[in-house]
This record gives structure tokens, sequence and C-alpha cells, in this order.
């Protein structure tokens, strides 16, 4: 695999998915007949360099190359994954596929952004359907992990997995769709809210704001980290989830049958939507908003993989193959990674804190790198910080990234000074950090000399 | 007003009800005839001391006094606010209602957690409507902000005001519904959500499991935050919600019409939502899958804090009224709080980096004595910390409440150097920092002596 992908219609959509491969080190061609394509991916792209980076604390892959293409044939002939977010027309997609299956690899995926159609009505002209399938991503792609993976019975299990194993490789998370269905399965739950949220503004109930906020005070805080199932699994408590139905099930069956009318688009209804939505939000622009949006976004997500769950979990995952384990020679880079949204005050300064944070890193990927693992620890050994000086030079701010170069100080029995350094990419010395460690036996909580490995590694750094 | 809370029916809900009241220095009685009920509360209330403490970044007030009450006067004679939360039966609510007006003040305010009835059928055999209310709060009560306030037109406006005012003044947010409906604001979106996740796994689309993962991993994340509306504006882009509207509108309403019917909940329905759900979360107790709910939502609203947006901006105002500013004489407290768990490691100890967060806090705390505050940051003076010393003494948990006391050890024209203990509440040191700062001016961003009350404060705190 060369790691290319093809993408194929560049709005929002095609955007993100563009960063998210691009940021993952892969190579992208873009194809788009719009003039205007260029302008709007380059600022979600911008968007995507901000926000993506921060969810992790280890740096990216270095970016792939990105190629606007003038044609269809050199966007995907040399393409791994290829994903169409055309609009949202059958005719449209059929003509898009064809052309791009005229052109492209027969092993190559082919995503389609769809997030109404089902696979086999995107099959239906193809002599290759066993290539497409749909890829359905959430907006802002680049950091919403969820794709549903959506194939047709014509679908081949080869593309599939290999699918699933390529949006597991830039952080995304395939959710394989069991039965093709109209909307998937998200789009489903967004209709029904949706269609809720048009007879309330319509009966005069509540304003766009006050639909928003009944969401964001409330349910979306529980579902943004359980969903809907495991939430109610909890409330019904330790009866058990037939017991939860049996009860709520009879009291909720009632409302549930005045829900059922749709209510029409006028334009007097589609006005009121406009207008409350301006008195909510018409003082911020679009911009502002996204990137509103994404700063709340990765802190949430940080915020989650700090606790190691739900969509936290996905990002621990992807870090895990991001980390390489430098071998011990001199000055060893332990840190490198871009300061994130959730580590600064109002004004963007990272807080003081937070460097405190960073050299607390670097001691980690030190210990990482003399082998002073979890295997080390378990077997009853570990390094306790005791002292730390930091000296603050020079501001640094969200987004830019920093390395934290360490050396050995000192290393005599169970005393280990550690030095670190850490630099703005540009090789500004931001702060400085003198750490003084104990080695310690974790069974009689004593200070004890480091054994095997560890200290064979720790005597080569000494200075 | 007295400052106490009758809680009318001890389950979930109420129990939740009773903590929030509690936890901000409310007295609260409780009456229900439940044998269980005291077991029940005893649990909730654990769960809540435990979290609700850790949203804030200074402590709660004191807590208020727990009483039983044998009678339903006991209850509510002298109570300020009286929650009832008994079973969603009309005729149950009518005769609760009924004894609760018998005994407690006219101008009390009584609020129903009712998710389902509207006030005027709450109101109907009432002879003083006018106090009664639906307040209709969702669970963990402890944590979510959001409490749905639904009056009648028989509903007095002062009543509704005050109830505004006290739901705010223990960190809730009272969302007026304007217009009484069943089921609310945000159960008609439950309820509609809840019908397609039944179709869906009726259908054998989903499971419980997936379903969940293609809510928390996409539209949850963005839906904690900004809810339905504003994420659909940021969609839209520039071009505004009526053309959103207009563009998504029609390829929207072809699945709607599918969406319609309502699924049967027969037994073997129940049943395969029971298995999946086990299958998902059996291997969690309902007490661990609690807490794993209430350290994601404690460590997203902290998240969302950091971001002084959606909940976050909430619970910044209130804690804004649970800080006092010491006058300074000699050693300061200058921080009083609870570890909360986005702090800790996955053993729950205290990450290194987070001593230097509690510091810096500390540093702030002082500034804030001395008058350092924003008004003498706009006026162009600032403390910059240059060096920091921190020993680390004692390991320190997740939920320990610390204090943070500060001493000026030197004060020399433009340098400042302080001293931090950080103590457990039982007295024990777990770490100090020594911290040197300078004055700069923050137009030549050069150092210069303190200017006016502030250079008195630091005078008369010299050693």
């Amino acid at each position: 695999m060369t790691k290319t992908a093809a993408i194929i219609g560049g709005g929002v959509i095609g955007g993100g998915w563009l960063a998210r491969f691009l940021l993952n080190g892969w190579d992208v061609n873009v194809f788009d007949p719009d003039p205007e394509a260029e302008r709007k991916i380059a600022e979600v792209l911008g968007n995507a360099r901000h926000a993506l980076p921060m969810l992790y604390d280890h740096a990216l892959p270095k970016e792939g190359k990105l190629t606007f293409c003038a044609t269809m044939q050199a966007a995907v002939q040399n393409a791994d994954w290829i994903q169409e977010s055309v609009p949202e027309r059958l005719d449209i997609k059929h003509k898009v596929l064809s052309e791009i299956q005229h052109y492209c690899p027969k092993d190559a995926i082919l995503g389609s952004s769809t997030s109404g159609f089902k696979p086999s009505e995107l099959q239906e002209k193809s002599d290759f359907p066993d290539q497409i399938m749909v890829c359905h991503p959430f907006n802002p792609v680049y950091l919403l992990p969820l794709i549903e993976v959506v194939p047709s019975v014509q679908t081949s299990a080869s593309h599939i997995a290999r699918a699933k194993d390529v949006l597991s490789s830039v952080g995304l998370y395939g959710l394989h769709v069991r039965k093709e269905i109209d909307a998937h399965i998200a789009d489903r739950f967004l209709e029904a809210v949706w269609r809720e949220g048009l007879w309330l503004i319509k009966d005069g109930i509540a304003t766009t704001e006050e639909i928003d906020n009944a969401i964001r005070y409330g349910f979306g805080l529980r579902w943004a980290q359980m969903g809907l199932f495991e939430t109610y699994r909890v409330a019904g408590g330790e009866a058990g989830m037939a017991h939860f139905i049996a009860q709520f099930g009879p009291c909720l069956e009632w409302p549930w049958t005045k829900l059922m009318d749709v209510p029409e688009l006028t334009d007097e209804l589609v006005q009121t939507i406009a207008d409350q939505s301006d008195a909510q939000s018409g003082h911020k622009t679009i911009r502002e908003l996204e990137r509103l949006r994404d700063n709340n976004l990765v802190s949430i997500m940080r915020a989650l993989k700090q606790q190691d769950n739900a969509a936290g979990s996905l990002i621990n995952e992807h870090e895990k193959t991001l980390v390489s384990i430098q071998k011990p020679v001199g000055k060893i880079q332990t840190v490198t990674r871009k300061i994130p949204v959730d580590w600064t005050d109002y004004n963007g300064h990272m807080n003081e804190g937070r460097y405190g944070q960073v050299f607390s890193d670097a001691a980690d990927g030190f210990m990482l790198a003399i082998g002073a693992d979890a295997d080390y620890i378990a077997s009853g050994n570990s390094f306790f910080t005791v002292e730390t000086t930091i000296k603050y030079l020079v501001e640094t701010h969200a987004g830019e990234d920093i390395v934290v170069d360490t050396t050995v100080n000192l290393a005599e029995g169970k005393k280990l000074k550690l030095s670190h350094e850490m630099r703005r990419v540009d090789g500004t010395v931001l702060a400085t950090c003198a750490q003084f460690l104990l080695h310690v036996d974790l069974d009689t909580r004593k200070s004890s000399d480091p054994v095997g490995a560890v200290a064979t590694a720790i005597a080569a750094l000494k200075p």
C-alpha cells in the first residue's frame, strides 16, 4: 500500500476526509472541478491542523503530500482509498462512481460519504460492485471518529476488512452496519430529533437556543460518553434492562403516539428557525463558531482520553501507534507534541501548571527509553519524583509544536538527576527543568538501587 | 429564606435533588415511607459527594443538615423548596401534592419531577395552584445542570422567578419552558430516539452497543457542547440557517416518512434488548457503571469549564459565588478544593504535573488577596512566575480535600518570593513549593515595582 488517498468532491466533508488522511501521513490527491475547491479545502485544513494534533500527547506523523488534480484519472489511478463526497443525488453519484471505476485500481477501497443512500443503490450501475461501500462520516470529520461502514451483499469481505483497518490507522472508528438501510444508523436518530425540534419551534414551545440548552445541559452530556442504552441501563439500576423497559415503557407509550406527524417545512417555519438561530449565534461568525466547536470537542475528547473511555479510548489506541521509543544515546528526545487548547488560559498562554505536566511526561518518556516500563514497575521497581525546579523563560501558546530533550546529570545508586529542556521546533528554549528522582522498591516502599537492564541503561547515560 | 428543602420521594431522582441541595449548604428534610429509602439515598449521596465537588476549583459550602422525617408535616412545614419525586401516576401525584399543601408554607416553591405530566394536570385538584410547577431534572441530578421549569397559567410569576434563582444558587439551570406540553422538551427527543433505537434492534440493523457507539463516537460529542441547531448552523456555513434547511430539508424528508411507526414492545423485543445490554455492559456492576459515568461527566464538564462554554460556563458562574477573598494577614489560605478525577492517573494518584497546577492556583489566589486582580492587570501591571521548586512529600489521591497556605518569604521591589504549603484537611503536608515571581510592566514588558494598593498589601505581608 502506498498510503495514497483520492478525495473526490472537496467540500466540508471531502475536506475533512482529506485532512484526516493528510495529517496521518498519507499523500492525498483531490479532484473537484469547483473553482472554489482549493480555498474551501484550505479553510477546513487550517481548522484540522489546529485541532486534530491536539487530541494526542505525541506528535502525528509528518504530513503527506497534497496534490490538486486536473483529471479524475490523475487523482484515482494510484489510490489505495477513494472517497466520494459529491452532492446527495443518486444520478450524480452513479456518474462519478462510474468514472472513478474506469481509472482506479480494482483492489482500492471506494467509499461513499452518502448520508442517505444504500450501498446497493450506489452499486446499481457498476460492473465492479465489490469495492464499493458506504463510509459515512460526521462533521467535523477531522475530529469525530465515527464512520458508518455499510456494505451491501455485493461488497467483498476483504475490501470491508481492509477498510476498517485503514480507518483505525488514521484514528477513525469503522462501525460495521450489519444490514443496509436508508440513512444507516445515526442519521435516523438525527432525523427523528430534527423532526421533534421543528415541531417544538412551530408550536412555539421553545426557540432554537432553548432546544440547544435542553440538549447540552442534559442528555447531550450523557450521550457523549455512554450513548442511549448504557445510560438507561445505569438508570434502571440493579433490576436490569428488562425491568427498566417494563417500568418506563408503558408511561412513555402514550406521548409517543403524539409525536408521529411530520411538520411541513413552510417558508414561515424556515424563517422562524433562521431568525431564532441568528438571535442565538448571529453575533459570532461561522469561522468563530467552528473554532469554538473544535476547541470544545478537543477538550471533551481529551477529557475522555484521560478517563480512557468512550471516544478517548480510541485516541489512546491510536496514540500507541505514534510512539517510537528511542535508543538512549546521550540526549534523548522525550516529548514531541502540540500544545492543546485545554492547557491554556483565555489568552491562549500555556498555564504555569502545564509546564510541570510537560516535564512529568518527559520523565515518563525517559523511563520508557531506559526500559523502566510497565513490566519493570510490575516487577516491583519504580522511580519517584522527589523535587523539581522549573525555570520559565518564554511564554508558550496553544497550537505550538514543542519538543523536550532530556539528559542525565547524575546517576548514583538510588539517585537520579535529570535535566529537561523544552524547545519550540524553531529551537527557542521555552523552559528548563531540573528533576530529582529516587529509585524505589515498591514492596518495601524504601529507596533502592535500579536493577537489571535499567541499571545498565542508566550507567551508559551517566555524564 | 432558611435554605431548607423538603424531598418527597427518595429514589434516584429524589436522592439526586437531595444531594444537590445538601452539598450546596441547604438543610434537607426527607419524607419517604419506603423502608429502603435511607439506604438508597445513602448510595446516591455517596456518588454525589464523590463527584459534585470535583466540578469546581474551589470547595463547596459546608454541607447542610440531613433529616429523615417520620411525617409529611415535619418534612414540609418549614421548607422553602419542596420537591415531589413520587411514582409517575397522576392519582398518586394528586394525593401527595394535596398532603404537601395541607402543611407547607404558601410561599414555598412546590416542584414536581414528573417527566410527562403537565403542570395544569398536577394542579387540577389544588386550592393553591400558584405554587405548583414542574421542575424536571435529569439523572444524575447532582451533576447535570438542566431543570425544565414548566409553569401553567396558574403558577405565579413570583414563584417562577424565585425558583429560577434558587436553582442557579445550587448550580442548576432552570430552562423556562414557554408553554406546557406533554413530556416538556428534552423527553420528546429522548422518546423519539428511543423509538428509533427500538426499530433498529427489532430489525436486526444494530445492537445496543453499536447504537451507543454510533452516538458517543459521533453526534453525542457535538451535542454535549452545541446541541442541535447551533451544530447545523455551523455545518451550513456562511450561507446561513435558511440555506442549510433548504439544502438538506428535501433529501431528509423521504426517510423521515419511514420512521413514523411505533414498534410494539413485545416480550421478545424486550428480551433482545436486555440480552444485548448484558453482552455490552454486563461485566460491570451498576455501581461501577455509575462511577464510570460520573467520572466521565466530571471530566467532560471540567473540559467545558476550562473552555468557559456550554455547561462549563454554568459551573464557572456558580463557582464565582463560592470564592471569598481573604483579607491578607500573615499566612493566607489560597486554595481549598477537592482533587478531581481528571487530575489523576489510572491508580487514582495525582499526576506530578498537577502539583504545579495547584501551586499556580495558589499564586492566583494570593494575587486576588493582595488586589493584583483583573483590574490591576488591565492597568498594565502583573506578576510573572520565573522559577518554581516543588518538593513532593506524600502521594495524593482523587477525591481528597486539600488546602494551600501561602506566605511571603521576600518582597523587595520587583522581586517576590512565595512559599506554598499543600495540606490534606487532616493537616498532613503533601507538598511544598517555593515560587519566585517578578513584577512586570505589561507595556514595556520589563520588570518594575508594584504600584498602589498592591504595593501596600505586599509591604504588610513582608516577613
